[in-house]
């Protein structure tokens, strides 16, 4: 994709701004709509307390420079087993090894980086587990990028045909097709080739979308679309989990739930570029391993 | 180390024969103390049946050239929650990739690598969970390598004052410094710095020792030292088990335990050489993954 025209230094701050505040606005409505579903869960199948987020606010460095932070936001609760919505927005320089394969980072190496990242573990088996990420980055360049994809844990759901998630790749579809008929189809493929288990020749999930360096030339049109992904998750999920929240389970349901969950944390641990950066990096590993299941299972 | 003088092709066929021999001998010793302890196991404690491998044959490749195999022997018990205690002798040529970074594979690369590898993962939290491998590997050179680290879950044993790694390490010690009195020092701290989670600035367990392209330039004594690391875990192992197993646990001791478990997931998906190596080449993966803890917590 052509590379946006250099924005003015005042311009840049305020496309970041912008931004930053977009992804904690979408942060925000996602808790809401989270804790209103934990409100609504069943006492009888979810005995206990509604749960509630906590949010954790942490720094990048050692407390010198401004090196920015983000704050993790939590929920331990009875629907949500374990959801992470976090927000971060970094900046500084990066170490010469890897400004070197940054894009647009490898003759200056600061950078910037703002966006929000969500995992979503349920209890109820027949609930899938959802992932969520979208960021507005810059170097000598800039970009959007993200995704959202779905990650039922039972064999009966994990096909593209399931309603749910027939359900989920139409609202991907619906934001992507409001901004360039190419895209859903890009997105979708891309979103596959990236959640591949190699070595079990396996998807992590029933997909979705996954885009990555987004610069299209058109700075608000890019923008935009993000902000579209970011509402295509807030209408589909919430709606999905209203969907199977009643549905009980049995012991096996859970089963292959924490199996299928043990198959999540291998994608994270041995593929997943944001991991593997942020763990090689010595990034926030609370933060960074708030992804991994609570429980899961390796019979 | 020095190069073994190179053998005749008779002499070293008779090396391979003799260590595959002797590794599953003591596959099967170890099956039979394991599964001894099983028995003797409390049933108050463990109800339900003692435990019994179940071995499961598998060949590499696709069944046209022989290109080896091996033996899974899994147990699922009530004292033993996951127990892999595996055989395997596998032979043909390295890919050109894998043959550059492998010692005497560089300009030929057909290889020979028989050897015995375990781990246990144990139902009460007090008892600590263990690895121990031993292997000889041919190229244009031979070596022997190999290794035993206990794993204790539960903090107030993650000492390597702590009784249980005294003994183990004392174990290991003895069967070094039978050999080469500058072994158990080297072996010791080779095996802190492999198993260490960097991403946690912290060890895996209490330790033991690790050894690789042990090669002296006298086959009979390298072997004779891989023989007794291997009897000091026979004698140091079971031991530590009937020590611990009669202690009672509780939920938190098992919280701990579960978490403690988490870890060792992330150093065998993020580290470990061995696993890495077996799915990068489309090894066996229940094989390779069997290491896994049977259950495991991200809380």
């Amino acid at each position: 994709m052509s590379a946006t025209a250099k924005p003015s230094a005042d311009a840049l701050a305020d496309r970041r701004a912008r931004a930053k505040a977009w992804f904690e606005d979408l942060r925000d409505r996602i808790c809401l709509a989270f804790e209103a579903l934990e409100d609504a869960a069943d006492p009888a199948l979810y005995p206990g307390e509604a749960g509630r987020f906590e949010r954790t606010p942490w720094t990048r460095g050692d407390g010198g420079e401004d090196l920015g932070g983000g704050v993790m936001g939590m929920m331990h609760g009875r629907l949500f087993e374990k959801v992470g919505v976090h927000v971060s927005t970094v900046f500084g320089a990066f170490s010469p090894e890897f400004a070197a394969r940054v894009r647009g980072a490898e003759t200056d190496p600061r950078f910037y980086a703002t966006g929000v990242s969500l995992i979503a573990h349920m209890r109820n088996p027949h609930v899938p587990a959802v992932h969520m990420n979208t960021r507005f980055i810059t170097t000598t360049q800039s970009w959007f990028g993200g995704g959202m994809d779905l990650n039922p844990t039972q064999d009966y759901q994990r096909d593209k045909s399931f309603e749910d998630s027939v359900l989920f790749h139409q609202a991907a579809k619906a934001a992507c097709d409001a901004h360039d008929p190419a895209y859903y189809s890009r997105f979708t493929d891309w979103c596959d080739e990236y959640f591949w288990l190699k070595h079990r020749q396996e998807l992590r999930g029933t997909g979705g979308i996954f885009y990555d360096h987004l610069d299209t030339g058109d700075h608000d049109a890019d923008f935009a679309f993000t902000r579209d992904v970011g509402e295509a998750f807030v209408k589909a999920y919430p709606q999905i989990v209203r969907t199977r929240m009643d549905t009980p389970w049995s012991d096996d349901d859970r089963e292959e739930q924490l199996v299928r969950r043990g198959r999540y944390a291998e994608f994270n641990l041995l593929y997943d570029r944001g991991t593997k950066f942020g763990l090689e990096t010595g990034g926030n590993i609370n933060s960074i391993l708030s992804s991994m299941p609570p429980h899961a299972r390796w019979p």
